[in-house]
């Protein structure tokens, strides 16, 4: 059953969210710090720049996942809402649809009745049954949809605190720019190691990866302001 | 079967990768450009910033993206090749687990006797019928992952452009946050109203809310632009 236990944590909402926030949230305020240093020599633009950056983007992200789960939420309901009606009023071809479900797994129709009728039998299981094979729709957690953009935003403001801590701390920007490298891709190995874990993927694999996004993006934003700014 | 037919238009991963990368798009460096307005009086550095967000943007969003996909086929490809084994090694722990995923819809194990039998038959789609029903998964499309990098990567740059075009053509940051703020809203009500097309909700609620997530991460920048700049 260690496989099942796995599986579950593989899919945690939670750690999902927290991915989801920090991984932008580390490496697009680097990136724009960076890119900005490329073309701006004092750290107080980049500070606001970054900390403007940070608050669009833990808002943008954390209210986009807020409403993706409202709408999965009310998505499931709707649909929930007509398979309930359609048992009632078109049992025959709602019976049908389970035996077709069966049927895209090779089995005859008389193989896969017995189920059918059981299911038919029970109209609440029929409808979850529906729900689940017949749309591929998982139940939504009503709790989820505050605590999804809570999560994304808190860990998107926590990422990004992280390359902008230098340019903070000092005014000179070369150097932040320097600090914030060292810093930020420590952070970007841990995360991505540790993403790795959770997820299920190589650690050192993952580290890597997430190290190379942060420095793709990175390079890549410098070499657009430096050669505009 | 028409709602089949819009299930799986509501799935669609391109209209999904398209909404993913146009709504942080529009929305980010909108908010990152209206912030630096309140803190700089020159188009010229918040250009510098705007293009260099969209760069970060895009490369951190398409680069995710990416490696979602890849790490969700190899997920796939891997939880296949256990179940495989399981099947050959373990049938009689195999069998029963189909049957406890109908008893979870109440079915005795009399009553789902014919299909597991049915099903042990058939080891392929045997197979096939615990990847979804047991683990949940689906069979993800292996040219997925660059088609939804560069979708998500396209989609953030097209959008990103959008609130950005008028700190390009004028100096004056005061009038082409002006002139942003008006194209961009009309922008995202737009994109919200068709995203809500796409994925079945209402499109005037998704509309509304769509502009509404941009300008509160545009009113926020803007805010804390000016209290630190």
């Amino acid at each position: 059953m260690r496989r099942h236990v796995e599986q579950h944590f593989t899919g945690s909402d939670t750690v999902r969210d927290v991915v989801i926030g920090m991984s932008d949230g580390l490496t697009v305020p680097f990136a724009l710090a960076a890119g900005l240093t490329g073309a701006i020599a004092s750290s107080g633009i980049i500070v606001t720049a970054g900390l403007a950056e940070i608050a669009a983007g833990s808002i943008a992200m954390g209210l986009g996942g807020y409403l993706a789960a409202r709408s999965d939420a009310e998505h499931y309901a709707s649909e929930l809402k007509r398979e309930e009606l359609e048992i009632v009023e078109k049992p025959a071809a709602e019976r049908q649809e389970i035996a077709d479900v069966f049927a895209s797994y090779g089995l005859s129709a008389a193989e896969s009745a017995p189920v059918v009728e059981a299911l038919a039998s029970r109209p609440n299981q029929w409808r979850d049954f529906m729900m689940r094979f017949e749309l591929g729709l998982e139940k939504p957690d009503p709790r989820r949809s505050v605590r999804s953009a809570l999560t994304i935003a808190v860990s998107y403001i926590v990422g990004g605190f992280v390359p902008l801590a230098s340019y903070i701390v000092t005014s000179d920007a070369e150097l932040a720019l320097k600090v914030s490298i060292a810093v930020t891709l420590t952070a970007l190995i841990i995360f991505g190691y540790v993403k790795g874990r959770f997820t299920g993927a190589h650690p050192l694999k993952s580290a890597l990866q997430t190290a190379a996004i942060g420095s793709i993006a990175a390079g890549a934003a410098f070499g657009i302001a430096r050669l505009i700014g």
